[in-house]
């Protein structure tokens, strides 16, 4: 009966009144509901499971990034931007860089649950009409009973509490993407300044450690995209109740929860165990001829001259150690011998890093 | 330049040094700062500004569908689930069901705005490091200035607090569409409950008042529901700075709040001239040989015998209706003479509606 | 292993050493080949299944539609452009209209097999470096044994093939949603027009038959553009072969498939079942006052004025009808007594809906 | 009146009708046609417009990249394979890669001119009603006198032409952003094996060559897919014309050819101005302990034993290579003296590479 009706609730509510073993009161079971209270309803129940599934995780997440970025708050390593090598960092910054977005999704999570997390009860039409003359305080007695909260109307058109929730895990699946599209750059043959612990086998290339978990996470995070989209053109009912919108959404909001509980995974695991590769950071730094310091440079001789004509001159000096291949601070100190060591030393350079990396471990371990 | 640069900061810079007129000054102007800073900085003032036009959009849909829920608290017309006539309901409930969802969202917008409306300052890396030791004080400063929230750290790499404005409008959005895919149902010419006020000539037809209002609420929805896609691939960035990534904000955020800026245009003309047709409401009460109130006879006869075997009777008469086109009313009283008239009135068989629709058009009288 | 290297096929590859039970050979099987040649060459085997399950539900459809066609190819209904009752077309060319781009899908089959079922045989990095010296020949004869196309090349990062094959896929499903929604429209209470066959029933409403096939198909077409825009993601691969991409295809594709699949099923069982509903059909043609004969009559005044006065004059009468409530040709032949019957004759207003009906149905005959 | 009326013919018949000077004739201008027709039909002209400036930007990049596969068919480079280093491949081979899916393009361009570009004339409902007894006949000519193809009957409502054309664009542009993240690796600071030629200065960081054309396919990339998913919505018309589904188009389908025209120019000029930079790739080849010929020596291994043997000492010589930081062709040697010197060869070892890039090349030439 429910592949010709459409929906499991007929079924249900005839299996639900046999099992009641009680004929005299079978007929209440379902008296002024409709399908969408129960679905809906139950819906609920199991995305707040989903929520607070997604939450440990999280905090799991927070934890670990926060005390590797404790650890290493300090430790120097290349930022990139546009992937070319831009100035110093820490790779306790870049571990805060991942968490922070994370805790803000923490920080939202209340919030999420008190504006999302509703019961549903008000009948074939949203008017309650079958639910005699108390149906507000049944509905606010069945929200009650079931811990979620009563809108006080009917939502059986409005979906936007069930788009706060993908919206809020959309914004957790984007932290954890950019974390994994980032790991998959650092633990590149090209970088290798991140071991993420666990790594795939090739079948044929004995050498290879594939970043399965990074990977994953960008796929997962493709997936959940496209389902997103997918429950957006789910959110426009027609009229008082729409199969066609609502059905959308059993196909899409349980693999989009699926999906973020995937990355999660994928993410705590990562976040665990993976470390920074000192050597290969260090490297980093001084192979590109140093020129990860020309910013810090062209400030430098600000000091000396207008900063245009410092800004010109530290251009020139790049272009000059690249022709040559010459390190940038070789060729500055030729021509500016008073040029402080700060300059070329990435612990100095670094602005800010380690501060906001500790300050996110502080935050972290206040979790 | 910009078009070589991939961004304009650098030609904005070099014109507004000039433009100072003061060229022992001119090299602090940028100072530490990168052209990330300034336009996601420039991008938050925008987008405020898209924010509060699209606030007082909403307040002034919200009122006319306030003011006209009152009015017709109590119109009865058919509710549509799946399309299909299902029970009474009120045009009141109906234009409260329009509203809750955008009087949910002004109430969530001082939250939205706090949680992302954000100043940038964090230089090349996002670790401020040629902004000076005080560059967390000049950032709160600059965010003082502009009057926005200053996030305590760099957000170069997280873009969640764009997907929260995002997210906001796409809650927007769909409540338009929902209104909108209703409304084209309901002016359709197998209804015509609904006058939406001006409407569309044909090239053709003489007779055709096409709803232009709702389809273009439609578009702009699927149009919405893309580009969010894309803004959801560009949340993804990579290292410190993404160009792939950051490019692509740049063509769908302003996009997606035209989009909706025009959606809210429309709906505001919508929602101030759209008005019932109570002829043609009630006629599709009646027409479909009354089957609207089968719910309400089958609880009525629910009185008189077991539940199950009441929706048993109640479905049978439908289909006898059916298939011998006569009234339900007829068919049930001829076979229980006792049941009380308000089975088959409208004005009974509503619930909540009026009382959900004159609460509606309390709260948005009082915004 | 397979969770840890990301792909089953290591597994796979011993398992099937092992089961060869031919120890001195095992050592042969996967000699050269990679991961990604065993899972492409594969999925590619399953697509081909999928296209020829799809292939066969197709022509069930078209000639169900055919049959139809035929038999309602001159049964008069009224059009509706923008949801409005537009000029009279007959059920047969609805029918047409649902078939045809089904039957551009057919014809179109057979270049998406050649151009996008593909033997992959490139091994590691496409170069087939330890395929030996024939491993071109090598490839062709695996093509040939599996009945697949040879591309002639490494396709691990040219994902066009797969794209062609979801493309093909995604016109059908629009082509079937397009159909879903003009029976969600037809069948609708407003309407009427068409039954269904078989519907679903409420868990409370004893009357409603609710359109679960049309809502079902609506809601497949969501699901697949959602998932559609994530293979789009997944197209773009990074250097030789790309984890991140290729994985979100296996979450992708075959759900696309299913997604189809389940689509056509759907189809298949409404274009058997369906019926027109004729005195329905008959009522929206008149009931409307008429209107729907507003083009055929400013054409018809054409032949005795200027057409922008005959235009204007149709106007005026329509608005003439709509505001007393009279119809459309007692108020036009009033004016225009020798105005031919054949202007407010549906059967002579239909243009070619019967001719186009009758040519589809001879096209799906001959299938 | 395009703004009330949703459409600009209304107003452009008018125009034109004055425009004409020919009161007498002016009444024929759009007589029997519908405003769709003439959008539909525009639309085919300007999208056949966009192909054809498509397929020239395609000849021009297949060109430059044919030119340089044949020039470096045999420059030795690490093939990547999950971002890590895999096994030898050369320039030519990335090149010809990059180039084939764009070939493949071309070939397939003439089936979506047929199968697509087709002229509409089928009135108000797609029934010619007033176009006459010659109707077909009349679409027949107006196809033949602009050039387009005529599908023999109305395609109001069948959007799958205008997929067709994005289908194909949409392939073009998977293999565009394929080009362009993989030059996002390959011009990274921690690869540098290529040189874009052009690149865009930073506001602050005077050594920065940011990778501005790659960044653009990709961003281009990403706001196609969204808007691509978009029109496929838009393909669900209901009944006969659909002005919610129709008026996404007008906003999507000039997008999507302008997304599509402009990652084509950026494609033009790097295929013409990038440039390999063979020391780097010899570097990266050898700097990461030879590791990518670990496929190769397992083979060569396989020689000397049972391959399952070979490829766990292969294995092992891997990790002893990484664990030592020793040269893995170091290490094999003083195990297996006799191993053949072209084992670490990469001239030896990227098998098909430089013919596949030479047989591209040749038919690049060819165009």
């Amino acid at each position: 009966p429910t592949a010709s009706n459409g929906v499991p609730v007929p079924g249900l509510v005839t299996a639900f009144r046999e099992e009641m073993k009680a004929p005299e009161h079978a007929q209440y079971a379902h008296w002024g509901a409709t399908s969408q209270d129960i679905i809906d309803t139950g819906l609920m129940l199991r995305l707040r499971q989903a929520l607070a599934l997604a939450e440990e995780d999280i905090r799991a997440i927070v934890t670990s990034l926060g005390q590797a970025a404790e650890e290493h708050a300090a430790l120097p390593m290349a930022a990139r931007t546009y992937g070319q090598h831009a100035t110093p960092t820490s790779w306790g910054a870049v571990l805060a860089q991942f968490g922070a977005p994370l805790m803000d999704a923490l920080a939202g999570l209340d919030q999420v649950r008190e504006s999302a997390l509703w019961v549903s009860l008000s009948g074939a039409s949203g008017t309650a009409s079958a639910l005699g003359p108390k149906a507000a305080e049944t509905r606010k007695g069945l929200a009650e009973a079931l811990g979620l909260a009563d809108p006080g109307r009917s939502w059986h058109t409005d979906r936007t509490p069930i788009l706060r929730i993908a919206d809020w895990q959309g914004q957790a699946m984007a932290a954890l993407a950019h974390m994994g599209q980032t790991l998959l750059g650092l633990s590149s043959s090209d970088s290798v300044e991140v071991s993420l612990g666990s790594a795939g086998a090739s079948s044929t290339m004995p050498q290879k450690q594939n970043p399965v978990g990074p990977s994953a996470l960008m796929a997962l995070s493709h997936q959940f995209t496209g389902l997103r989209g997918a429950l957006q053109s789910a959110a426009i009912h027609q009229h008082q109740r729409d199969g066609a919108a609502w059905f959308t959404e059993w196909m899409v909001i349980p693999q989009l929860s699926l999906s973020l509980a995937a990355a999660l995974q994928h993410a705590r695991r990562l976040s665990a165990e993976m470390a920074p590769r000192p050597v290969q950071m260090h490297a980093a730094l001084e192979e590109n001829l140093g020129l990860v310091h020309a910013e810090a440079l062209s400030f430098a001789l600000a000091e000396l001259m207008p900063r245009p004509e410092a800004q010109a001159k530290a251009k020139a000096l790049c272009m000059e150690a690249l022709d040559k291949r010459i390190p940038l601070s070789r060729l500055a100190r030729a021509d500016y011998p008073d040029l402080p060591p700060s300059v070329f030393d990435p612990m100095k350079g670094m602005g800010l890093a380690e501060e906001e990396a500790r300050a996110f471990a502080k935050r972290a371990a206040a979790l």
